[in-house]
């Protein structure tokens, strides 16, 4: 079997989840308050599936009554029920149609729909209202009324359909209308489903671990995520034993674990839709640009060979007789394509760090999309590739995704990102930001000196002053000291103090490092050496080699992290949201 | 450092590569046969590194002398040389004009191409030629010859430049003009460049471990890449000392190890690049497709937990204090995906086999298109967006990828592959396929079951018979039976002997074999027990876990190496030629 684990038989049940708010009553959950104790959540949950339970049987009892005894027949009976087999939606007669495309011209007719039940709520014994969703946050409200003669709908067949688990998943027939007044529970506000078939396509379990409502709201705490938090044990106690914790506006609010190990229903958060939006997005955007310009597309082995990785950060692997490791950047292999006569190259694919970082930052599986060019004249060639290639992700998102980006703000806000105008990007040398920093930034930014790297205060110091001066919290800092940049990088020939290394910055942080790589074996050596390394060493002479075997041209490239680009174009708390499956030092699954 | 290790250190040396066949003296290679020994192999290129040596130091002294003496004064010295810095290309006026764009109206114009000197021959001391090779198969003749009054080209120059090593990286100004015939050894027959300046830029070394002309010829041995095979060791040898193996037609022809061993070289192979642009081509046509139909991309994890991975075939790691495998393919995650609300998503990664298979048809790493989508009626709707895709990638490449496709086959000979004409794809049930065979098929197959599954050699036989009857190489099995299908596919409810599973079929041979999933969590886990698998095994439980969760809508999907269609589409001999980095049980490098 090719399938990977899962925990979710370690899956927490929350209490706010088995409350099942019941549709237009969103407050109902706003019950259990931050410090609630686990026995009364515990005592809440087996109360709702009792009576979850109670409701199916005295639904079924009362179906299988009248179906049995004259006069109470049930004469709706072949108009509800489960379908596992998935056999009756193709017997329906009317057109399925999806809720983007509802419009005035289906008021009156019937549609078909495949949707989840988000809630439900009975209103006295002949009507229910259910809220049908679609996809990501595309609901429509669905009312299910029993007529007098007891056919489309029967009283039995609403009672039935009261009882169904919410996010089970249905097909319903149904005559679309206009409701009096606009449903504000959904996004589809001015139309709703008056439902005559409705079966069961994949049943959803009495209590959910993890409820539609809490899974879309902003997470409360990631520290059992961080074992090395203090708070650490205590809340994966909590989330083991179901209990919610609050968030800042006192609605109940789940904590990262508790999402992450309830994958299904995190995943149909629609802010967690409209992450995966815009990441795809921004993948597709890369890609995009780099075909537009001429890139080749490739893949670099994740596989490698263990002599020139070892050291801190790799995974090792047993590989038959041999040892591997997981490669950390794709780097070599691109410079190895440029070799090989691809003048431009690209690559999106996972690399693999083994820190033992437990923060919001850090993963230990990421997808990095990475470039390599054959630099003609003039390494700022590459520059200029890596900030359009960033202007076109950044500002293409803004128009195409707007509405995601609408959904992720209304649960996690952040400030529109400025982007430079056309024409207007703003570069500055090391030495013309560590001048600023020292003339305009703070105090203790005095004397900071141009041959040192760049400290993290320091770099949102200039942010600030950038945004100050040039209207943008997109820059780049370029030529940085040659002791702030690894052996490869080329040093600039007019300077050796400094090298052709740059740095692109967004909201004051380093979104990505780069550099013109050494081409040339006799000066790669030269470099090596002088950053104290034997060029023989293992893994070092191998890499030298490679430019002594044939002539390569001069390049340079960048590689970009794709789940911090979008934890950064979002200003989501944690990378950890960014990603599809987040391997973190203590997470694997699911 | 990020970088990988490369054999490069083993890189060895190739006397028919040494021998640098000059400009349209291809012939020159042909005198080293089958059998060849190793000590005349090894004398003719140290010989052939002797003269190299000689030519250059000859040219250095003429220049240094010419550039002293009075008389004999250099005055073309200003227009060639060294120049790793990369410095003096913007100092050129000429226009860049790349070997794709030239025409008649660059006729006695003067332009700069950075290129690779592919050949050279000097003719007398006054002219030399040279291949300037600008990307995959594109190079241009370049002549040099020294004028009476010593510039713009000197006697000096001539000889400095016929002393360039073979694939060294260079800047020339030149000016075009038509040949007297046309060039038949360059892709650019009409034009040639009359040098005017000519700069390394990275100079190659003397002697390559793989020629340029050797490293485009069919591959002559595969046996070293196989250790099982009794002609390994010796093949290895060979390849260590650098004696080439001869192909069918009696030129000197290297084995695989040697191309991969010098994978900068084995790269520029013009049959290489084709190779691919015909695979990213694949890529690309697959994500279009996947994004015409609205499917959302995304990345499964490659990291997973150990517990439902494990057993043979599977690479594991320690990772912090648990273990971890490296995923065999990302069908669970796809189906995760289904279960968390999206209709439709594909995937392109890598996925890892730990099987110690050393044959053409094996990697250990691979890359993987896979798509799954939700079925809303049938799961005939997975098949049609499987033959779809298919089909989509096929006829386009045939279009877009014509000119790199002849490349291959002048290479690697192939048929063309019969596509089914539109609308009219063949789909045979598993029954209907074994009837074929028992009253079409040779003698052997007169009694096939319809219960069990298909070996290979029935495979073949019915893609022969489908071929005869339908003229098509690609068709459809569908129905396999029961016992062919592994327990997470869902049965026929109308037959339960059968299942909705279904193979594709190329050249035949499968391509893919898929099938729709079992959603229900009950229904999985009968079909568990009827496997004789207990459903609360580790791995097993957690997977049925997520079908319990929440209700799943029905689905399925596909999977489709991306080396393995590429290598089939073109009739490769093995797949190794169609990875970039092929992973072999032996092979981790570079």
């Amino acid at each position: 079997m090719a399938d990977a684990p899962t925990d979710a038989s370690k899956a927490t049940e929350n209490p706010a989840a088995a409350a099942g708010a019941p549709a237009g009553e969103e407050g109902g959950e706003k019950q259990s308050k931050k410090g609630a104790k686990k026995a009364e959540a515990k005592a809440k949950k087996e109360a709702e599936k009792a009576r979850k339970a109670a409701e199916r049987q005295a639904a079924e009892a009362a179906a299988k009554a009248a179906g049995g005894g004259a006069g109470g027949e049930d004469l709706a009976k072949d108009n509800y029920g489960e379908d596992i087999h998935n056999l009756k939606g193709k017997t329906f007669s009317a057109p399925a149609v999806s809720l983007r495309s509802i419009g005035d011209e289906h008021v009156g007719k019937s549609i078909k729909l495949r949707a989840w039940v988000q809630n439900s709520r009975m209103q006295g014994a002949k009507m229910c209202f259910v809220e049908l969703r679609e996809e990501r946050n595309w609901a429509i409200q669905g009312v299910i009324a029993a007529s007098a003669e007891g056919k489309p709908v029967s009283k039995q067949m609403v009672k039935w359909i009261g009882g169904v688990s919410l996010e089970s998943f249905v097909i319903v027939e149904a005559t679309v209308q206009r409701p009096l007044e606009p449903v504000k529970s959904c996004k589809v506000q001015n139309y709703e489903l008056h439902i005559t078939k409705l079966y069961v396509l994949a049943p959803a379990p009495e209590a959910l671990g993890l409820s539609f409502a809490v899974s879309n709201r902003a997470i409360a705490s990631f520290d059992d995520e961080d074992p090395n938090a203090p708070a650490a044990e205590k809340a994966v106690d909590e989330a083991k034993d179901g209990v919610a914790a609050v968030s800042i506006d006192g609605t109940p609010s789940a904590s990262l674990s508790t999402h992450l190990n309830n994958p299904v229903m995190h995943k149909r958060a629609p802010v967690q839709q409209a992450i995966a939006d815009v990441r795809q997005e921004a993948r597709r955007l890369f890609a995009e640009y780099m075909d537009s310009q001429g890139f080749n597309l490739f893949e670099p082995p994740c596989l490698i060979g263990a002599a020139s990785e070892g050291g801190a950060n790799v995974f090792q692997l047993p590989y038959f007789d041999q040892s591997a490791c997981l490669a950390q950047s794709p780097q070599f292999y691109k410079q190895f394509e440029i070799a090989g006569g691809r003048k431009k190259v690209y690559s999106i694919g996972p690399v693999f760090r083994a820190e033992n970082s437990n923060t919001p930052r850090h993963m230990t599986e990421f997808i990095g999309l990475d470039f390599e060019a054959q630099i003609d004249d003039d390494y700022h060639e590459v520059l200029t590739i890596l900030e359009d290639v960033l202007l076109h992700i950044f500002r293409n998102l803004k128009e195409r995704c707007a509405e995601a980006i609408e959904i992720v703000r209304s649960v996690y806000p952040s400030e529109d990102f400025l982007l430079p105008e056309p024409g207007k990007k703003v570069r500055l040398t090391f030495a013309e930001a560590q001048k600023l920093l020292r003339e305009e930034g703070p105090e203790e930014f005095r004397n900071v000196s141009d041959d040192e790297d760049m400290s993290t205060p320091q770099e949102k110091a200039v942010g600030k002053l950038v945004r100050e001066k040039f209207n943008t919290d997109f820059f780049v800092i370029d030529k940085f000291p040659e002791a702030a940049r690894p052996f490869y990088t080329m040093e600039d020939p007019e300077n050796p103090k400094v090298t052709r290394g740059f740095d692109v910055f967004g909201r004051g942080q380093e979104v990505t490092s780069e550099r013109q790589r050494i081409h040339i074996p006799s000066l790669l050596e030269a470099r090596i050496r002088k950053k104290g390394i034997d060029p023989n060493s293992p893994g070092i002479k191998e890499y030298v080699d490679v430019f002594r075997s044939a002539g390569v041209p001069a390049h340079g490239g960048a590689g970009i992290g794709l789940d911090r680009i979008v934890a950064f174009f979002l200003n989501l708390p944690t990378v950890h949201l960014a990603a599809y499956y987040p391997r973190t030092p203590k997470r694997l699954v699911p």
